[in-house]
């Protein structure tokens, strides 16, 4: 009897995961693309690029205060976190299907709120190359900025638990991703999350604007899906090896100071001492 | 002797807490108008819709920070306050007149304050919606924004005792803002607060512009005072069903962590078993 | 010997204290003017009325987290303290002419830094009331924009001891500034600091502009030297009448909880048993 | 052995600390860099003046907060620090190298990202003065910037110890950042950091556009290098002078409170006694 409280108790835990999960797509779509959709539909006058970026920004600061307790909103960063042993894989695809499914009706709400402009509204929800890009420098600019998400995210997590204020994190979090914004975001609008384009582009899809949201770009739909992991997983290397690892060297030294991390971590994916 | 003393100092405690909500209103008029209409009267040399949120939000952390100690400043908060059995249903209208005449003396002193250009600065007391929305839209659109910023304020109020530092609450609710502000303000100046609303209107009224306020946008003038109460029973709601029922579920678990309210919360809205 | 060496002590306190004053209008005058001149000078291209104010806003923070221990940087702000009983009078005007000394020098080294195009940077050091707003009409501003400044800095220092982080009330401060450049900058510039006015002046009035600074708008030099002392008047007095008083009522009640200060007032201005 | 194992772990730190320095000048011109080019190459769609110092103070803030542990990311301010005694000379110059190498590959980076748009990209990287400006003038202009840079630094590290909150100091530098930025950038961009300036036009005179980025602006080239320094220089002086000399005076005056150092600094620079 107590087994099965506890196995439920296991599952209807995941199942609140997911719905933190879903809600906190939904909010980043309907503040994001609503933020998009705002400065395109008033033709500039209710915003610019910067409030567009701001909003964006603050729309994850909001989420991640409301929901915190662990939402992690990005499936990339889900598998890394699932890489460095930090979480078991079964939560990466249920994280990412309740992702797509919050990211989808996002759009949907913003489709209804901007209804009576509906034309241009479309261009809010994805994003595109920019004409005279070639798709692999694109490519490259996605690669860079979802590593260098997932190295702050990575550095951002280990202090929270000594040496940060409780609610600054998220707030560091959305201050980078203004930042990744305003310095990488000209040339096709830094998808650095894979179900946060691939959602609305799904509904726009249905919604009728049909095979034109796969063909736009010379194809280009594949690359906010594929960059990301591969930028999230150069991100994460290239933390461990040149930051965590150093600090696993040094923890013994400094008594195990603020840094040191109880039970969040149980097998680390790189040892140390075969590295360094 | 003594029961006179008491009774009479919990009724000089709710004046205070009255008058606390007048000032309230009348600094977010005050600055939020005031910002509007520099915008409005320098034709843009002056500011830009972005300063215009800025102020506004702002306008809300420098009252919350000033004056704190529980002022609620929206009849909608008082609202879901009550109906979450956290204070008696006497407060609510009693807050919400309070709100009203601190919303129309504001009002009165950016009209002096802009006496010299006063033809133009009509408009920046008022919500309206744009020439080619439909009316029901625009509602949905507030109802979305009031449960939005509902919920997020009921996390924060949660977290408040425990997570966050003192002082960044009233941040939070500001930047909350200027994301509703900048994601979902340009159909019709999202009208979260119904005092914020009415209360220039009727200053408006009074001051010479006559029952051209009531009529304009088709009639809009309502939306504004009752889409904000159905937005924000809304979001009372999802946030006890989504997100407060779980907490509830493993509170004993916890150990009563940080999230143990001690003496806010009398009666339960909604018992957990019941839901869950 | 040891009377001579306490005395001694005393005045260099007092001297030290004048020299944080100084170097603070300096920095306030070489940042808030700086970043007006650079958008003159560079005709809109690097800058905006936004990154005016919020350069003006960052430079108090700035200011105040480098030096704090109690730099005022506004007279008006000196009075009102001396006015609580908090401060001697004797400080009042020494502070008054380091604050008048360090905006001359600030506004000297901002006129050798944009010395190619002196021209057009005179505007810069100076408000003036637009074309076409009564004088009557910009001197009310004024007053209401100090009040505010004072209502509000006098319930952050309340707050500072027990509720507020450290560090945090420089930046609300600085929030409040930028609060008060969005919504009541456009007809005169804000005048909230009369230093901050006449120090450039005086040294325009030196460096070759002549009397055309002091007669320009119609001799309305003098408001931002009254008008800010009749709003700290205002604002400390609302300030004390309705929220003030009301705590040192419930002092005894709440056990002298956070509120509760230790040695820093001395004689309260207004007693509250004769009040309420 | 015990002692080969303490020289080696001596010696990795510093390699360690070399690698932080490289991460930050690295990331700091990607963001930086970033930032303007997306301004240039939009021609202001996607960003203005504002976004790009926005972008490039809070590439300071999330490099501090990610690698914090006492990067220095300015070989102005390691000097500063040498010069104050709180830490060997040797690390300066291998600073320094480090720093150029990140600000060289930063650089190569945002080449790559902007590959589509080289001609125009080049700008992005450098500062330049503007037309009609003096050499001398400018050259005042960095050397005010970077002494009140070295001023509030110095500060805010004095006071990291006990009065700020931890993760704020990096917002602080981040906001004088950006301060500078808005009010003295735009007579010839605020070269803060000789690497900085100095590694990206290495990478432009390597990657071909030769001499020209030497011989541009009247070969204004050395004024990034060598104003920073003599700015930085008259900055520790003004603040040991005006400020530190003080806190000594009264330090055990006040039962060595919050200000008390340990172990941070060994020989101070100057002597207090026959200073005051």
């Amino acid at each position: 009897m107590e087994r099965l409280l506890q196995s439920c108790r296991i599952q209807s835990q995941l199942v609140r995961e997911c719905l933190a999960e879903f809600l906190g797509l939904y909010i980043a779509v309907l503040i994001g693309s609503g933020a998009a959709a705002q400065v395109i539909t008033s033709q500039g006058t209710h915003g610019s690029y910067l409030t567009m970026q701001l909003g964006s920004a603050l729309g994850t600061v909001t989420h991640d205060v409301c929901f915190l307790s662990g939402a992690q909103l990005n499936v990339v960063w889900s598998m890394s976190l699932w890489l460095l042993g930090r979480q078991p894989w079964r939560k990466v695809p249920l994280y990412a299907l309740s992702h797509l499914l919050g990211a989808f009706l996002g759009a949907a709400t913003v489709y209804l709120q901007y209804y009576g402009k509906i034309s241009t509204v479309f261009i809010s929800f994805l994003s595109f190359p920019l004409m005279n890009m070639y798709i692999a420098f694109t490519f490259f600019v996605v690669v860079v900025a979802t590593a260098l998400l997932l190295i702050c995210c990575l550095a951002v997590e280990d202090r929270r638990q000594g040496l940060l204020p409780d609610g600054l994190a998220p707030v560091l979090v959305g201050a980078l991703i203004l930042t990744i914004g305003l310095s990488m975001g000209s040339n096709c609008g830094f998808p650095l999350n894979p179900a946060r384009d691939l959602g609305p582009r799904l509904f726009t899809f249905i919604a009728g604007w049909g095979e034109e949201v796969f063909k736009a770009g010379g194809g280009w739909w594949w690359v906010p899906i594929v960059a990301p992991f591969v930028g999230g997983l150069l991100g994460t290397l290239i933390y461990e090896l040149l930051i965590e690892v150093h600090h696993q060297l040094t923890e013994g030294d400094v008594h195990n100071g603020p840094w040191k991390k109880t039970g969040t971590r149980t097998i680390p994916l790189f040892h140390s001492s075969s590295l360094f």
